[in-house]
């Protein structure tokens, strides 16, 4: 397996692997997903880490400059192997997935050819798939503003209809009309689905999608009209900057007609603003596809921040037993346990319910096409919930690793930093997390009033239909091991979130309006979203175990972290538990004691938990967390690599540092 | 003053500031600590903001070379202005500051000349601090491994003395023994105060302190023996690859025996190992100073990163109101206040205790002056509890910071990347936070015992002593306004960190053995000792408002400041009030209640209460936090400045996109 680096070398972490109770090879399908998806995500990690042009251990040394061009090699590179091997898109995407350096391809693929799938018509789909999907032209999707986010509405530029020569006109009008943010946009993308107001016959008809030619595809130079650069550094030493974000500015573009995206409505030749008859929520299929990629995501870089931590601590000691003796392994530590271990469950967790989510977004599609829109909201909820607690989740647990890693967590050869920095911003792309739990609470507080009316939930907030026991059930938690129970978590769960969003319910009818009351009581809302995520993430966790799971004792572990992770959630929320009233300081208390037994259990396992995960030292590019756990060797090496070591003496001695020594700095006279 | 930017530009910030209902310069002189703090720093400030040489505007743009020798330039240029200007020790120190970026000479000034200070003899103090106070020598602090962290006792390297020279023999006998990451050693240093195990007479007496000379005084080359370099890239785009944290090896370096600090203990002519009679509890003295300066960096760089996101949320609009009037300030929306406004009344409170700190060194350093080691354990647990507490908080609030103001948080423009990437190390340099928490847990269990034994405990434990008390009290709390009493805070706070710590000390009893109850028992001493420092920090904020402080309506800032610190912990730790019977749930909704009702009190002074920390622009080094709030002109101006901009059409633009774009890949068959 791709885990496995050949060669024979000292396996530092052998002594960790043999206390595995359970199956890797079966937890590794489980991870997965099912045998092929691991044949092929192995065989696809397999084939970047083998070629040379895919390296990265020097990326964080690069320029800026440089990085780019580094990026634009594995681009063309990727896209050389992908047809001369004849990939299949399951295995393209995992192949660009393995390289793993953000780049102008993410945005083609994931935003310009779903937009234009979604939203262009048949002959629209024709005219520009065919050369997006052969790469005759570069694609980004430019929505973000200079002075607006989130609210797509406040968007500035302008598309006006010129029914004089049958063209819009693209225009900036201001400076926070500048497209920002676009990534893609600065330097490569040749095109872009640009969102504009779209105006015609003196009327503004809102937001609207365009595709616009931006560069020449002779010799790359912007059209004329279109001012566009790149929007500087971002977080990370390499990180987004192997990306070119972008700044555009449009003065009066004219693109032909045809050029809206057509779909959903029309411009006439004459300039009218006409409706397709095409339901507007199939667009809502594209935002659950894509918030689902992010939740994957969110699954991977967890687990590969948990992977690094995990195996450093098995490897790295600190402090002697009382008596003196030899040091012990980090990972013996209960505090190193109280804080890894919950990520190592959480990683988990967030991989279960994204692959719960694949299957969500299928329901959904087949529903769409149907034309059966019942389910859409429920479905938006749960997506944009579940975007935002993981990603939200998956940057403090990046963070938390490095600081589990000691200082060495901060040095770019740990791989964390870089993984840090990638991540950090899913919080706020494709939709700020706090603007998405509001949109969540919102869905909430609907339907408690649907259920006040005798109307069934559905899906993810089917619980919410018990209310009659869930608002007055007790837990019947009296030992510790009834903390095991999935049904007694799963009702803690329940109750805890359903409180929390009736109390906010109940507050919001006693304020003079439904708006003011939502906006006084967000922060709680948000809250009671949080909540709800959570159970759900809790509840697919639990389902999955209701699964058959080959593999000896492959779900015994799952069991556990399962355990762990819902635990851990009741001791770090404790205060929402015991102020709705579903568990006593008691319960909390033997909560708390469970858990500590169940890392105690765990801990024999969670090297080989890692392992399962499959990554290779090339995608991990960690000297903490290499396979062979050789930790010290390749920090000692990596750290010769950079561009400092070059000379003995640095650069700058001679002006800036002799002079100094030697009391030679010329000074004035003041 | 110098945040004020004169030329009589707009103001985009005037509206909020005109809302003030307070003396911004008597919060400035609060801020500072005195009007004569207040002038020097502001002195310095200026001074560093006006010189070109100490431009940071492109720092994030640099190369790790370019950036290491521009530091070195700014290094050189500060010690001119220094001598130039005969500028004090405080004012110096403030220049060095406002430069704001990390280099050598933080490891000379901080860690080289105090360790010789404290651990020197007479003689080698007058021999090497003349030479140091001149930047003759440069020098650093050498004591970490690449194997070894917190332990400092499990350090390898030897210092073995040799009688038939006269010397110590300075070895590094394995890999994980070399030096790894000292500031200023990989590239700059030319001594360094290394730490190693003494071997004299075939026996090992431990740790002790040793000058090194590591490189020529002619040219800078290091000496025989010694391999020295940089440790390679560290987190962040700029941040602390400014520095030249090294590794160095020893291969039976040779140093004369009066090298080693021979304050507290000598090695004779003849190799005997002496004690001196100076007491070994001296050198508490430099722990407590060095972690008193961290959490007064605490206070300045979470002040800094709210500073940008106040002033930023004011100017930035997101959202329409419900009847698509003009979109709203983000700094109007609820949940922004709930995220913002406690770490503003943070910042608050870690400069106050911060303040406060600064007296206990001068307090700790007069008694040990006069033998008097009784009040040491517990001004040590004091300020390793507050570095810890105030350096976690701190990166927590910079990354929220970043977040509350969306995507152009992530750019190196906000300034917010930056001033996490040198934040974020403080949770583990000078005593690992996890660590220094048990630290405090330790104390706080002997604490108790001896309260058992009738012990009175002193200083900040000296809640303690009411046991009896606060073991079985019930928070007094009936209305909202009830919780605006700093002395029903003050109680719950008190009542919550004693009985966990109780709880702790008792479920220690039950175990086996002291030692494995603790270390059982570690992830919940840490809660206690947290909840121990939250109290300290509480405590001092009530404190400091019983003192004059001068300024209309300074005093009511910051009682409601005060307020929003203690009730937001309340909310946040509400699990620990709840399960400790200190409050009850009804309690802990008002206490919600109350603290919604203070943000909406302190929202108009808000972007006044972050002028009061009178950061130059240079300083803030952020384009969202701009005095004048002209955000979005500088975010685009800035965009420019970045090297990927300097051509239209990007260099691997030949190599790598055209080939792609025009189909000419060169591809293999297979």
């Amino acid at each position: 397996m791709a885990a496995a680096n050949g060669g024979g070398e000292a396996d530092h972490l052998a002594g960790e692997r043999a206390t595995a109770q359970f199956d890797v090879d079966g937890m590794k399908v489980a991870w997965a997903g099912s045998r092929h998806a691991l044949e092929v995500a192995d065989r696809m990690a397999c084939l970047v880490a083998s070629d040379p042009v895919f390296r990265k251990d020097t990326r964080t040394m690069l320029s800026r400059k440089e990085l780019f061009k580094d990026t634009l090699k594995k681009a063309a590179h990727a896209w050389k192997r992908t047809v001369e091997l004849h990939l299949t898109e399951e295995e393209a995407n995992l192949l660009r997935l393995y390289i793993d350096q953000p780049g102008y391809v993410d945005l083609h693929w994931v935003m310009f050819v779903p937009s234009i799938k979604g939203q262009g018509t048949e002959e629209q789909q024709k005219k520009w798939l065919t050369m997006a999907y052969k790469f005759q032209i570069i694609g980004t999707y430019a929505q973000t503003e200079l002075g607006h986010g989130s609210n797509v509405q406040g968007l500035e530029t302008t598309a006006t209809f010129d029914p004089s020569t049958d063209e819009f006109i693209m225009h900036s009008p201001t400076l926070t009309s500048s497209k920002w943010w676009p990534g893609g946009l600065g330097k490569t993308s040749t095109h872009a689905v640009v969102y504009a107001r779209l105006i015609t016959e003196g009327k503004d008809y809102g937001i609207h999608g365009f595709i616009m030619q931006l560069r020449s595809l002779d010799d790359h130079s912007p059209l004329l009209g279109i001012t566009i650069g790149d929007i500087g550094g971002k977080f990370g030493s390499g990180a987004y900057n192997s990306m070119d974000n972008g700044v555009m500015r449009l003065d009066h573009v004219r693109i032909p007609r045809d050029q809206m995206l057509m779909r959903l409505s029309q411009v006439t030749r004459e300039g009218k603003y006409v409706h397709s008859d095409v339901p507007k929520q199939l667009l809502y299929g594209t935002m659950v596809y894509v918030r689902q990629t992010i939740v994957a995501d969110s699954a991977r870089a967890s687990s590969r921040a948990v992977c690094i931590a995990v195996r450093y601590s098995a490897i790295r000691k600190q402090f002697g037993s009382k008596a003196g003796g030899p040091e012990i392994q980090v990972l013996n530590y209960k505090t190193q346990q109280s804080r890894l271990f919950p990520l190592l469950a959480s990683a988990y967790a967030f991989r279960f319910v994204g692959q719960w989510l694949k299957w969500l977004y299928t329901d959904v599609t087949q529903k769409l096409e149907a034309k059966d829109f019942s389910t859409l909201p429920e479905a938006h909820a749960c997506t944009a919930g579940l975007k935002s607690v993981t990603t939200s989740a998956t940057a403090d647990a990046i963070e938390e690793c490095q600081k589990l890693c000691g200082g060495h967590g901060y040095l770019n050869s740990s791989g964390l930093p870089e993984l840090f920095a990638v991540n950090l911003p899913a919080c706020t792309y494709e939709g700020d997390n706090v603007v998405l739990l509001l949109q969540v609470a919102r869905f909430l507080m609907k339907t408690i009033s649907q259920v006040a009316s005798g109307k069934q939930p559905v899906g993810t907030t089917a619980y919410m239909g018990n209310i009659q026991h869930l608002m007055q059930c007790k837990s019947v938690v009296k030992t510790v091991e009834d903390w095991l129970s999935p049904a007694a978590i799963k009702e803690v769960f329940e109750a805890r979130a359903l409180r929390m969003a009736v109390n906010c319910a109940q507050n919001i009818s006693k304020a003079p309006s439904q708006e003011e009351g939502f906006s006084e009581l967000s922060p709680d809302l948000l809250e009671a979203a949080v909540a709800h995520v959570q159970l759900i993430i809790v509840t697919k966790f639990i389902e999955k175990l209701q699964e058959d799971i080959p593999g000896h004792g492959v779900k015994e572990q799952l069991q556990k972290l399962c355990g762990i992770y819902a635990l851990h959630l009741i001791h770090k929320h404790l205060g929402d538990f015991l102020s709705t009233g579903c568990v006593t300081a008691r319960q909390g208390a033997l909560a708390n004691e469970q858990l500590g037994k169940l890392y105690a259990q765990v801990r024999p396992n969670v090297v080989a938990l890692v392992d399962a995960f499959d990554y290779t030292d090339h995608y991990l590019g960690s000297a903490l967390g290499r396979y062979d756990g050789d930790v010290y060797s390749a920090l000692y090496k990596e750290a010769w690599k950079d561009p400092l070591n070059e000379t003995v003496v640095p650069d700058g001695y001679q002006e800036h540092l002799r002079p100094l020594l030697k009391q030679q700095l010329k000074l004035s006279r003041l």
